[in-house]
């Protein structure tokens, strides 16, 4: 019906018509909050140096990177004994940095919950590092749409760790709150990839037991260069890392070093201080929950409510997850589909498919980021409403 | 004399009058040329969405990516047999990512040229991941003045590469071309740390054998976040790899995933393609070295008709750097050096001391990166020569 290579249908960002108001339903990276990305070009229009012309030693960098840190623990308010690493290497990094300053050598054993695309690709990296026991999240369809039960027997008790993503963005899955471990393993650390929906819920650090959280920066809270990895101090040292743990990723070298052993993504972090400020000044974390449930509702009713029309492979509502709702049309329908991604790019409401390696098939994902308002959310579901009766009727 | 806390004392970037003009020195972290910062400060402004939010998979980063790949190959003139990357980590992260492309297990040998700072970091990381033989650059008193000679019998001809860093930013020695190997090791690929001196010389890519060049972007090609890495292409191969490589490190996984194994550094690529577009405008490489040869020359020699007044470490002109020129005054007497410092500082010229763990001691540095233009290095040469009349009259 649609050439291929329609704008809409390649995961064009642009609009032909520049007068369109752009939402970024991307799955990231992707927009900050508008009031953000307005601070981010005044910056640029200020006397003086720019973040992106400053010395990382500088004190007018030390300056933003203390804010920036200061700012991250009290929206997040992460205890005393947790440390803010800006780290290298985004998520990836993390998968290689996590077992590497965790395990001190292959056999230690760590425990992942594989229940998405991204536990699998973490899996995958941590195995060259340590002796990976997996909890398999499969439901019996082979699909990943459930999280598994944690299950005393099947986590050994001498893991360095147990690893978990809080929100997998390609499946739609997330753990509103953390799950708790079964009480004869609560000793072991957790290890939270929360990439996608770090600030929008509170985290209880020590109630949870969590070791070590990440997150890059790039959905939430900044864009792609920087990413931020909170540890526990007592998994900190340098003897209890893997001697072959490089140095960028050495938790201890960085934390020692003040997150200036090497040069620090300055601007990066600039960009993360301002959206923390804007965080606070909307409400904090309790207001962002408040927003991600309200924005994700109004998504999920509509595929509820279609009589079929959308669906969404999450059927277990406490699962679902608020920040990637991913829904297909017509149970896939191929004309529908382009013609759905085509009606809503000439509205402006982009990033709805990303030309992604990692098989999402069928599914189109609405990604509800800071960026994305309730309002944004309610003008995407209006015009999923409009479509769907256009196309029922 | 003065109030240590001074804040041209503390490597302040800033000024306390904002109508001074700032001439931004910093050994890096530094700034871009103005007309890259005012194109960079025009991108905010326009409609549609900024590279701060584009999903790497998107067709409008696919075509910022491509396009700052092939300005990078045109100017630098990389022949086909090179891979570009841009690498996450920084030039720390290219410290382990060298061995643990290079050499599959810990007996591989290679070799370091160690003449400063730099190189003597990569050697401490390098040995993490392989058997490393240094070839000792130090001058009889100890220091890091010199280039050492390369001789046959120091060098295994089973190295999988022998490592130099082209430009020594703490040190200030400078290889203004590659330094030619003994005919019977030049089967060894060069291993170039070019963080500091990347496009300001012509590199003969297969004439001198290089088999990896890297340049953090934050000295002459865009701001920290992104590092460029080139490859030749017959060092690649999943097999060659050390299999304790992170993914993140790995040239070959990143290489088969066109730049997009994990999210790149958007922004920050956008960035070096608009330093090279400028690059290219002004005249590419060639002109790009005739500057720097220039201004460094006006430097060097003030310093050099002092009368001892100024004093520079390397005496060889022939590996003088011209992009850091370190320098002492009255032989590194405290309170003129401070004197010297708080009245450059207000006439705007910051980032001569910065505040490293380096112990450069007594000595400041004026870095000569693409920000600073010929103009700049002759306000700086003019100071030196007023300051120096005033304190010798």
């Amino acid at each position: 019906m649609y050439a291929n290579n329609h704008p809409a249908l390649v995961g064009s960002l642009s609009s032909s018509d520049p007068s369109v108001k752009l939402i970024n339903f991307s799955p990231g990276p992707t927009s900050l909050p508008k009031a953000v990305e307005d601070e981010i070009a005044a910056s640029f229009k200020k006397p003086g140096l720019t973040s992106l012309a400053l010395s990382h030693r500088s004190p007018e960098f030390l300056n933003i990177l203390d804010h920036t840190t200061a700012s991250i623990r009290r929206i997040m308010d992460i205890p005393d004994d947790y440390e803010v690493l800006f780290t290298h290497g985004g998520g990836h990094g993390q998968f290689a940095a996590v077992p590497l300053n965790l395990c001190h050598d292959k056999s230690d054993v760590a425990t992942y919950i594989v229940n998405g695309t991204w536990t699998e690709r973490a899996c995958d990296e941590a195995q060259r590092f340590c002796t990976v026991h997996t909890i398999d999240g499969r439901d019996p369809a082979g699909g990943y749409t459930t999280f598994p039960e944690l299950i005393e027997e099947e986590i050994d008790p001498k893991s360095k760790f147990i690893y978990l993503c809080s929100n997998e963005t390609v499946n739609g899955i997330e753990n509103h709150r953390l799950p708790k471990l079964p009480k004869s393993r609560r000793h072991i650390p957790l290890v939270i990839d929360a990439s996608s929906d770090f600030t929008t819920k509170p985290i209880d650090w020590q109630g949870e037991g969590v070791g070590v959280l990440f997150a890059c920066a790039s959905k939430n809270i900044g864009h792609p260069g920087v990413t931020l990895t909170i540890v526990r101090r007592d998994l900190l040292g340098e003897d209890k890392a893997s001697p072959l743990c490089p140095g960028v990723f050495n938790y201890t070298t960085n934390l020692e070093a003040d997150n200036l052993w090497n040069t620090p993504s300055t601007f990066n972090i600039e960009v993360i201080g301002y959206l923390m400020a804007w965080l606070e000044h909307q409400g904090g974390v309790a207001e962002n929950e408040r927003r991600s449930i309200a924005k994700s509702r109004i998504l999920y009713d509509v595929i509820d409510n279609s009589g079929g029309f959308y669906g969404t492979p999450v059927q277990d509502k406490a699962l679902r997850s608020r920040m990637n709702i991913p829904f297909n049309i017509k149970g896939g329908d191929e004309n529908v589909t382009d013609e759905f991604l085509i009606q809503s790019w000439n509205e402006g409401m982009v990033g709805l498919r990303t030309l992604t390696p990692f098989g999402v098939g069928e599914y189109l994902r609405a990604s509800l980021y800071n960026c994305i308002t309730e309002e944004n959310a309610a003008k995407l579901a209006d015009f999923m409403q409009r479509f769907a009766s256009r196309n029922l009727a």
